[in-house]
C-alpha cells in the first residue's frame, strides 16, 4: 500500500500538545536559518562543475550504505544494488531500473529508520514526489525523481542555493589540490562557502596498505628535500598550511581507537623508520597512529585548524563483502571506546591552548554522559560532537541531548553535523536536527528548567552560533 | 493495605491521551493472535502427562529466580524459599506455607519490577483473584490458588489451549530421547505444538564439571564408532539431526562471552584431546568453547536449525548459595560484552549464508545501539534477540526499541521471547510485549515517524510475522 | 537578559497534564519531610563553632567545582576563579568581586545543567533574590547576596534548622579527634545530628604521596605498640571503633575501581613491608588496595559502620591544573568500570553476612542495570547509591530509576545523598530529588504499573525510610 508522504508540520516534535505547542515557537525561530555544515562528504567538484545529478538509483541508493545496509540485510546479494570495485564488464554495475525496483521492494524496511526519514522528506520537498515508492510500480517515482534530475535548474549550484546553504565543508585527501575549492572560491557568480577540510589518515596510518607509497608521495610533493620523519613532519606541516590558505577549517581524524601518546622524536623518528622499511611491529603501528594523534593536536594549536576526532568504527567487518564491493559497502560496524585514559596525553599537552579546538565524536552512546559531557565540561579546547552516524536520528539525538546537557549545559557543542555524501538529504537532516532541538528544549521549559525567553536564545546558538564560534567560521 | 488487583485495560499504555489512544488501537490488533513462544524452559513432560500443578509456592514460588531474588535480598534465608539442592530430609524443602507466608510479605517489595507486574497478571486472569496476597491473611491467596489447582479444567494443556498457544519450544539436553515431544506430535487429540531446542552447553564447555563424562555418553549415543575429535564433531551433527527430524527449529547457546574462533581441524583435534585427558589450559577452554561456537555456525547452515547466543552472564556469583541451592538460585549477573570484534570469525564464513539465521540476545544494553542494531541491519543471519531476562520489563523493552529502531527499523526482530519455566506466567508476558509493541509504535505515530496505517501492518508483524519468519515456524 | 526566578510550583514535573497531576500528590506527601544526609563534605566545625559564611563568591563559587569547571571551560582561567593551592601573596587568591563578575557573565553557560537549577533554587530560597545573576549589573546580586549572609540569624545552625535538617553526615580523616562532633551531640541547645564518617583512602592507597606518612602516624595514634601490618590493621580497626563511638554511621571509599581481593595475613604483611621500604610494584598497589577494600567489609560487619564505594573516578585529569590549583578542581573524569567481577571476592565471603550494608555508587552508568541492579536485587547487604556527581541531575536520575527499578524494586535503594560541600545547595538538591521521585512514580502509576495508593507509600518509603533503613539512622 502507498502512502502520501506529504510531511506532517509538526513531525518529530513530542506528542503532549502543551510541550508541542512550545516546540513549535521554537522551532520557528531557526526553521529558516542557513544551513551550515561544517564536516561532510559531498565532492567539491560537483560543485565547481555544477555536474548533474545521475540517476535515481546511483543518486539516491548505491552509494548511501545506510540504506542498501538494510535492504542487503532484507537478502538482496549487493550485486544488484551497487557497482563491484574495481569491476569490468557487464555485470560489475547493475541495471538503475533493478537497484530502484530492489529499493522499492524494500522501501517498507526503512520505517523507523533515520534514512527513511531523510528519504521521505527528499521525495516530497526536494523531488515533489505525493506518494511514497511502491513495489508494485517501481517506474512511477523513478521517471517522476528522473523527470525533475532532467530539468535544468536541477544543478548542485541552483540547489544549494535552494537549500539555504551557507557553508559546505567537502573532506579531502591531503595531496588534493583544491583546484575545485579554489574555483569556487574565485567565482564571484557563486555565493556558497565549500570549504576543504585535511583528512590524513592514510598518511598516518602505517597499518594502511598504501601508508609507504603515501608517504613517499607526501614528502615528494610537500617535503623539505630532507628525509625520513623529519621530512614527514614538515611536509604534513606544509600541506596542511595548503589546506589552511584554500579556507580549510578544520582537520579531520578517522582513528580506530581514541588513544592518543607523545613520543619523543627520536623514538619517533626509529618507530617510522621501521614501518618504512617494512619491520613495524603491531605495537608500533598503534603507537605511531596515537603519536600523530599527539602530533596533529600540535600542528592544531600552530596553524588553528579544528581538530575532529572520529574513532570507534570497526571498518569493513566482513571482509568477502569488502573484497568484492570496497569500502563503505555498510559493514562498519562500532565497538566501546574510551575517551578519559586515551586522550589524556593529548589533553595534557593542549587542552588548555589558546584557540585550540578539539571535536569528539562517538557511536558509543556510553561515553556521553561518562567522559563527553566531563570534559567538554572542564577543557576549552573540547567540544562535544553531534550525535554521529547511526546516532544521527530522532531518539538517538534526544539521548544525546539528555545525556550531555545536565553536565556540559549547552554551550559546548559542536553544532550539528550532517556528515553526509548524499547532497540532496542535507535539507532533510539539518531540519530533523533542529526539530529535535525544539523537542528537547520544548520539554525543559514544559518541566520550568528552562525559561521560554531563554530557550529561543539557546535554539539559535545551537542551530547557527555553535558551528560558527566552534569551526572559526 | 491489600489492593484490587482487577487489571486496568490501559494498562502499560503511555500517559499521554493522544498516544494512548493510537496505542489502544494498535493493541486491538494484536491482543487476541496466538501465543508463539520459540525459546523458553516450560517441560514437555508436563505437557505430555497434563501433569497437575503443584501447590501455589511450589508453582509459583520456590522455582522462579525472579521472586525469590527480592525475598532474599530483603533478609529472608533461601531455605525458607527453595529446596536446598541434592539434600534430604524434613529440613531441605520448606514448608509450602511457610514459602507463600514469606511471598505474601515480601510482595510489596516486587512494586515495580517486571516479575510484580507478571504475577498480578496471573493472580487475577488465571487464577480468579480479586485482590493482592495479602501478609496479614496468606492463607486467603494461598486457598484461593489451590482450589484453582484442583480443578480438572487446570491441567497443562487445557491451558495451552485457554491460553492461546499455537507454538512452545522448550529447551532440551542434546541426549534427551524427546519421546514427550513425539508422543505430543502424534497425539490427534492436541493441536498445540510443543518443539523442543537443541542445548549442548554442558557438551561444549571443557569447564563445566561434567564435560568429559557427557563427551563420552555422547558418542557412545552418537558416535560413528570412531573416537576422539571426528566422532564428537559427528556425533554432535548426529543428536541435531535427531533434534531436527522430532521438530527443532533452533538451537541454543548459554556462553559466557559471544566470542567465536575458527580454529583448524588438527589444532581443534589436539586441544580436545588434551581436555580428554585433564590437560586443557585457561586458554583452551576459552578457544575450545569459542571454536564450538564456529562449529555449531557451520552446522546450523547444514541443518537449517536457527541459532540462538544468551551470553554475558556470570553464572553461580555466589558460591555458598550454589553449593547450598545449586543453579538458578537467582545470583547469575551480567556484565560487558562486545559482540564486534567476538562475533566476526563467525560472521565472516556464515554470515551471508543462506537461510541462516543467528538470534544474539544480550544483558548489556549498551550493545543494543552500538553492536546489534549494526550487526543485524547488515548481515542477512543476524536477527536482534528479544530484551532478555532482566529486560524483559516495560521500561527496558522500550530502551531497546528506540536504541534499535532507528538504525535496524522493525524488520530483523526475533520477536518476542518469554524464556521462562514459568507456565502460567506466559500470557501475561507476551500481553506485556505487545502493549509496549504498542506503546512504541504509538509514540513514533504521534511524532509523524510512521503512518498510522503502516503502524497497524508492523505491529501484526512484529508480534507474529517476525516469530514465524526468523524461527522457521 | 536578566529573568525572574521565582521557582514555578511545578518544576521537574512532568509535562503531561494527567501524570503532572498525580506528580503533585506524591509530591504533597513528601515535601516537608525532614532532610536526611547521610553523606556529604560539609565541615563539622562550621556547625560547631556557628561560623559566619564567607562572601557570595567564596561561598558560591570558588569551592564548587561543578560551577567553576564550566566557567573554565568557556575560556577563563581559573586564577580568577579560585586560589592557588599552596600560593602566597596578592595573586593566589582572586578578588571576591573579580569572581562574582566572571559568575555572573557565565551565568548562562549553566542553563540546563543540575548545578543551574541548584543555584537558582538558592538564590531564590535562601537568599531572597527576584532576578537571576546579571552580567551588566553582578553588583547588584553580589550586595544582595552579602546583605543576607551578613543578617545576625544567617548562620549555619539557624539554617540547619530552617532548612530541617536532621541528620548530615560529614566525611573525616581516620585520625580526626572528631572534637566539633561531639561538642554538637554534648550540646543540648542544638537539636540537629551530625555524624562523621570514616574516610581512610589516604591511609589504604599506596599510590598516595603521604600513604607512608599517613601510616606513621595512623600506627603511633591509634595501634597497639606493635608495628607492621598487624599493627596497622588494628590501628585502623581501632580508629573505626572511635568514629562508632561518637556517632559515626558509615565508612566511605573513593577507589579508582571497586577491586576486591582477598589475601592471607602473610601475604597482605609482605606486600605491606614492601611498600613501606618504597619497594611496591604498580601490581602491588593495586592488589593491596583491592585487599584492604576486603578488610574493609570484615570490619564493617564487625563494627556495623555502612560501607560507602565511590569509584570509576580519574582524579585530576589535567596535571597542570592539578599543579597548580591542587585537587577538586573540576577535571575529575569518570571511566568505565564492572562490579561484577570486582566486587565478587568481597561479597563471597560478606555478601550475605548479617546487618553488613554495602551501598555501591557509579557514574558509570551503563553498570546500573546491568550489575547493579541484579546484585541489589539478590545480595541483602548490597544497597544501589543514589545518582551520583555528574548523575545527580533530573534527567540522570529518572534514568537510574527506569534503569533499575524493574529489576530492583525500590526496596534496595540508599535513598538520596547530596554528597556536598555546599552547605546552601543541600535544600534544593533534596527538593530535586523529590521532585524526581515524584516524577518516576507518577507516570508508573498514569501507565497503571504502580496504584496511587501505593505510590504513596513509595515516596514516603524511599525520601525517609529507605535512608534511616540503610544508614541504620
Amino acid at each position: 500500500m502507498s502512502q502520501s508522504i506529504v510531511p506532517n508540520p509538526d513531525r518529530l516534535l513530542p506528542a503532549d500538545p502543551g510541550t508541542r505547542s512550545i516546540a513549535r515557537d521554537l522551532l520557528k525561530r531557526v526553521e529558516d536559518l542557513p544551513i551550515i555544515s561544517p564536516h561532510g562528504h559531498v565532492d567539491a567538484a560537483v560543485i565547481e562543475q555544477n555536474t548533474p545529478f545521475p540517476d535515481p538509483a546511483a543518486l539516491l541508493v548505491s552509494p548511501d550504505h545506510y540504506v542498501t545496509r538494510l535492504i542487503h540485510a532484507s537478502g538482496v546479494d549487493q550485486s544488484l544494488l551497487r557497482p563491484q570495485a574495481g569491476a569490468q564488464g557487464d555485470n560489475a554495475t547493475p541495471d538503475s531500473r533493478v537497484v530502484w525496483r530492489e529499493f522499492c521492494k524494500a522501501w517498507p524496511l526503512l520505517e523507523g529508520t533515520a534514512s527513511g526519514y531523510w528519504l521521505r522528506n527528499q521525495f516530497q520537498s526536494v523531488f515533489g514526489l505525493q506518494e511514497e515508492p511502491s513495489a508494485t510500480d517501481p517506474d512511477a517515482s523513478y521517471n517522476a525523481i528522473s523527470a525533475k534530475l532532467e530539468e535544468p535548474g536541477f544543478r548542485p549550484r541552483q540547489l544549494f542555493t535552494d537549500f539555504n546553504i551557507e557553508v559546505l565543508a567537502t573532506t579531502d585527501d591531503p595531496l588534493d589540490d583544491l583546484a575545485s575549492h579554489k574555483a569556487i572560491a574565485e567565482d564571484a557568480s557563486f555565493a556558497g562557502r565549500v570549504l576543504p577540510t585535511f583528512r590524513p589518515d592514510q598518511y598516518l596510518n602505517i597499518a594502511h596498505p598504501t601508508w609507504s607509497a603515501n608517504v613517499d608521495r607526501l614528502i615528494a610533493a610537500a617535503g623539505d628535500g630532507g628525509s625520513g620523519y623529519a621530512a614527514y613532519i614538515t611536509a604534513l606541516e606544509n600541506r596542511r598550511q595548503y589546506f589552511v590558505e584554500h579556507g580549510a577549517v578544520s582537520a579531520d581524524h578517522g582513528v580506530r581507537t581514541p588513544r592518543t601518546l607523545k613520543l619523543d622524536d627520536a623514538d619517533a623518528a626509529r618507530m617510522f623508520d621501521r614501518a618504512r622499511s617494512g619491520q613495524a611491529s603491531a605495537q608500533d603501528r598503534e603507537n605511531f597512529e596515537a603519536h600523530m594523534m599527539y602530533q596533529m593536536a600540535r600542528m592544531s594549536v600552530a596553524d588553528g585548524l579544528v581538530m575532529t576526532i572520529h574513532p570507534g568504527s570497526f571498518r569493513n567487518h566482513h571482509e568477502p563483502t569488502f573484497n568484492t564491493f570496497g569500502a563503505d559497502s555498510g559493514h562498519d560496524i562500532p565497538f566501546a571506546i574510551d575517551y578519559t585514559e586515551n586522550i589524556r596525553p593529548l589533553l595534557q599537552d593542549f587542552g588548555t591552548a589558546k584557540d585550540f579546538h578539539l571535536v569528539l565524536f562517538t557511536m558509543d552512546e556510553t561515553v556521553y554522559s561518562r567522559e563527553l559531557a566531563p570534559l567538554a565540561g572542564f577543557y576549552p579546547s573540547v567540544y562535544l560532537g553531534a550525535p554521529w552516524w547511526f546516532l544521527d536520528a530522532p531518539d538517538a539525538m534526544l539521548r544525546f541531548r539528555s545525556a550531555v546537557t545536565e553536565t556540559a549545559g549547552f554551550s559546548r557543542n559542536s553544532g550539528f553535523i550532517d556528515d553526509t555524501r548524499a547532497f540532496c538529504s542535507i535539507p532533510a537532516r539539518h531540519d530533523a536536527s533542529r526539530r529535535i532541538e525544539a523537542s528537547f528544549l520544548a520539554r525543559l521549559v514544559a518541566e520550568h528548567r528552562v525559561s521560554e525567553d531563554r530557550a529561543h536564545e539557546i535554539i539559535v546558538d545551537l542551530v547557527d552560533g555553535s558551528p560558527r564560534r566552534v569551526f572559526k567560521l
